[in-house]
């Protein structure tokens, strides 16, 4: 009962153009579409198209860009545009961009005529990293993140560093906290590989072989627990507090991007993990040292906790009941899912979080 | 990559509160919310509610009754009636009603929340024998059936003859073309019982016996080939010119249930059976005459015959090209699926049931 490939195809590579017309020329489709946003669609596709015969002869969709656009209407627009310029089940919907293009973009393929093949480009290292594997696709509904959506892999992602000079320095760092979030659930050498370098000192294609090493840590977890039943949720280590972090953000009107709410969430995880589980507190000062360093320090003082600890509450994976659930490490490469967590232990911590970051 | 139950629950059971209860009860949801349309809503589900403790506290979500209403419309309400009502990818969805409401209900559970589990309880006759097994959901878009879908097993079905005396003959009848569609496939026993009666003759656990034989027909095909590669296009007898009779009698303000533009598009795919492929003749007169007794004869004259060709060669299934695909009978109970058929051969059939249907 499945038109999914189980088999995920994911191509490391520079020469983005070769790649992407070997494999739409394997899958040999009837026509072929590209869905890029209003930023990817003026920096990535114009490079795209001269390295690419698919891409330079493709009927191009362009949606809105940015998170407030992977909405039902920018879907509709898809859907529309593909059943309007005569894509088949045969067609090949290619997605240029951000975490945006590829999850909305994935989400259209899997449901334009019950299931369409699809190829995304991550255009942003988090893209890459977070969004390349794991075969989420889905589009913000009701006011609520990935609300509706599949699980769907792609028929084959290109991930590539080619594009991510385009990016601003935030971007990029904020890919960045997502790869040592891998490092910390694999083991202490990935982790000191990846915490030696700030990201925007490392060479395009040294770049790639870390974030090769990253997105098969995400791939291993993933391919042994699709749909999130058990494993799959040591991925969310630093997401609990991270999107209240986040969300408290964008509540104050100034908004951080996801990969540093990632970041600070971390080290809150680390500080329950030591409480918890054990693990060493020196670890915990030198993430926090590194973390200061390149994401500076989330602020806010104990009049914001309440609502702090309500936005974790609401937090969609701990729908199960009231207490708080969160992915915690024993020590570096060695997580353990499903920790519920009580309000005064993060209150706790949240302190904790204040001293090692020296706001306190 | 996959949160499909491949095993596929089906109960055939005329204590259909008995079994809701205790499918719902086996499967603990958080919650449990009801899909009907206004006529369901009226029709089935006071009696549903009478036998069923689970459907009586049900939250209940109704979308306006119809085909044409089977659209982003009324997916994004029942989308919208989820996320409000406090849906959790543990939550139920039942869903109660016709094809209509067990595609949308199907696809709206297959993607609120990348996925919740759902049960649907087909209360006609045509969606219990067509609808209920094969995975297909889908809501039509942009002008075209079934544009948008994925393909995704219900985590049960409950098929029933209970509610079926709600409706008038004419659905009945309709549902039952597709039981001898499924019978032509299997073999001349099966065929020789169906028709052997008229629907309206059959007590209720006789129709739900010949019920269960029918549908375990097309889950044997869909088994074996759940996206449509190959054998499950068998599925498609007499819905090529069955297509086109159906959009020709909407053309003409004077619609057909699909049922019946199914099994006139059966005669054509006789007749073609014959030219092509030695089908006995002698088989065409007795369907034939079954067809003119219960579902009269759809009459055209050969001034239609350029638009019922345009018809089926724009019929999605034959989108590969400009030739038109039937499904054909080597005998009854030996498909052929594939058939490349010429326009001149198409006009001769077409004169032919215009024969053997009494109207030339």
């Amino acid at each position: 009962m499945e038109n999914n490939n189980t088999q995920l195809n994911l191509v490391f590579t520079n020469h983005v153009g070769r790649e992407l017309d070997a494999l739409a020329s394997g899958m040999n489709p009837d026509s072929v579409f590209v869905l890029v946003d209003t930023v990817t669609g003026q920096q990535v596709l114009p490079r795209l198209a001269m390295l690419s015969q698919v891409a330079s002869r493709a009927y191009v969709i362009t949606i809105p860009s940015g998170d407030l656009n992977k909405n039902l209407d920018a879907l509709s627009h898809v859907w529309k545009q593909l059943s309007d310029n005569g894509a088949t089940r045969r067609s090949l919907l290619v997605n240029v961009g951000g975490g945006v293009v590829t999850d909305l973009g994935a989400f259209a393929a899997s449901t334009f005529k019950r299931g369409i093949r699809f190829i995304n480009i991550p255009a942003t290292l988090l893209a890459a990293v977070d969004a390349s594997v794991g075969g989420k696709t889905g589009i913000n509904f009701n006011g609520l993140k990935n609300e509706i959506g599949t699980f769907r892999n792609a028929d084959a992602v290109i991930i590539s560093t080619l594009f991510f000079n385009t990016l601003p320095l935030a971007e990029l760092k904020s890919g960045y906290a997502e790869m040592i979030k891998h490092a910390l659930l694999t083991s202490a050498i990935e982790y000191n590989d990846i915490i030696a370098h700030q990201v925007e000192d490392l060479l395009p294609d040294d770049l790639l072989q870390l974030l090769k090493k990253s997105v098969e840590v995400k791939r291993d977890i993933v391919t042994q627990d699709p749909t999130e039943k058990g494993l799959r949720k040591v991925l969310n280590l630093g997401h609990t507090a991270g999107h209240a972090f986040e969300t408290l953000a964008m509540q104050r009107k100034s908004p951080i991007p996801h990969g540093y709410a990632v970041a600070y969430g971390i080290v809150v995880a680390l500080i329950l993990s030591h409480m918890k589980e054990g693990f060493d507190s020196t670890e915990i000062h030198r993430y926090a040292a590194y973390v200061r360093e390149t994401y500076g320090a989330f602020a806010f003082d104990c009049n914001q906790y309440p609502v702090l600890l309500q936005l974790m509450g609401h937090d969609k994976k701990n729908e199960k009941s009231g207490s708080v659930n969160f992915t915690l490490l024993r020590s570096i490469g060695d997580p353990k899912w499903d920790n519920n967590v009580t309000s005064d232990d993060i209150k706790a911590a949240l302190d904790i979080y204040r001293d090692v970051m020296h706001l306190a």
